[in-house]
């Protein structure tokens, strides 16, 4: 890349990060607003409004925040990479915990309400989702937090690790779009098709959430927003044996 | 990444191409089966017949052949560009004619049933997605089949056209999904959640998608299945200016 586009691309970085940012946040209101305003509100009682919880945990932890905490390695890129690491671990650490009070909240309401579980595609894209996303926290805190793995296999996995991050930040948001279509047509089949206000709006928190996988997307890929090689920090981590023999580190 | 992890990338991309190939080629089968055996077969009469056109021609179309169209840069990486372009761009014509053919049949059946159009999120996706698709289309014909843009330009859009090719994959299947749960909510909304045999079946149909994608995602990503960059024949393409300049050309 020459000089001029990596300078265009550089210039554009924080005006993407920023939209990124305002686009997610308004997904995580929306959804409030949608569970909160035309729903009811929310309660932890087994009933319709427990069930609330799940839409709006779910967008603010598997997605919002899973991917921002991916998205600390772009925006933090010249940190040190210690410190970059914990803020991922502990963004990760709270999407998970937000999201498993999610991931109850629907079970229990099911249980309460005597509805049967796992019969629809969005509960086994979202099941996949949750258990492979908990792979991923444990496999990154065994490999990278507290290293128990060798230095070869740590560099092995990283890409893999990478992958798997917008892998299943791709599968939270089209389990949260498969999610609203499923409520949507539960909740508003006979006026869906009338441009109802809850529609609309909802329709509108699928499109924000297509827009935030997009500009993360975008912002993950693009080679010039990686993290820039150092040297020095380098040579003491799991890198090592890729620059000793002159290769290209893949830093995520 | 070193020799050893490179031989072994290598030596697993062709079981990798092949489970994406049966994967897709699966899918394709079941949603002919669905359509076929459980919505009653095919027609081209405004019914719903004509309807169940929509859902096979949009998988074969706007997945499996987009998917195909994309991994031929992988898969024939030591070939001639000229020609993977050429195969590129016809894979991709046929992508497009099928959609449409499955895009007209939707809106036909809606016409002569009077059902309202684009009201739903699937609807919503599922046309940005065609929409992107016809713009990336044209794009990719003008720049890199008759080119008519400058060297400059045409290597600053590439990695915008693959970024958008993945994106646009992704939209297609996540809008796949989308429409498999509709699909199911109006046609067996009562018996949904007693595990019918259509339910399953179109149910296996989306994981097999999101399968699709997954390997499509991770075989279209690695740096080791890219093109490896031909002196001879790169500095009579878009790449010239990179080479020169001693940069990395990025091939699609």
């Amino acid at each position: 890349m020459d000089e001029a586009a990596l300078r265009h691309a550089r210039s554009v970085f924080p005006w993407l990060v920023g939209a990124s940012q305002v686009v997610g946040l308004a997904a995580v209101v929306l959804t409030g607003v949608w569970m909160g305003h035309f729903r009811g509100g929310f309660a932890w009682d087994g009933s319709a409004l427990e069930f609330n919880l799940h839409p709006l945990c779910m967008v603010l932890g598997l997605v919002f925040l899973q991917g921002d905490a991916i998205l600390v390695y772009r925006v933090f890129r010249n940190e040190t990479k210690r410190n970059v690491k914990m803020l991922h671990g502990i963004i990760h650490l709270l999407a998970l915990i937000i999201s498993i009070i999610g991931f109850v909240a629907v079970f229990d309401f099911h249980r309460a309400a005597k509805i049967p579980d796992m019969y629809s595609l969005h509960s086994w894209c979202g099941m996949a989702t949750m258990v492979l996303f908990c792979v991923q926290w444990v496999m990154g805190l065994l490999f990278f937090l507290f290293p128990v793995a060798s230095s070869w296999l740590r560099a092995s996995y990283l890409p893999i690790h990478g992958f798997c991050g917008v892998m299943l930040l791709v599968m939270a948001i089209g389990s949260s779009l498969l999610g609203i279509t499923e409520k949507l047509l539960f909740s508003i089949m006979s006026t869906y098709s009338l441009f109802t206000p809850e529609g609309v709006l909802a329709n509108v928190l699928g499109v924000l959430l297509l827009c935030f996988g997009v500009l993360l997307g975008y912002l993950l890929t693009r080679e010039e927003y990686r993290r820039p090689p150092n040297p020095e920090e380098e040579s003491l981590s799991v890198h090592f044996k890729t620059l000793t023999e002159g290769g290209s580190p893949t830093t995520p």
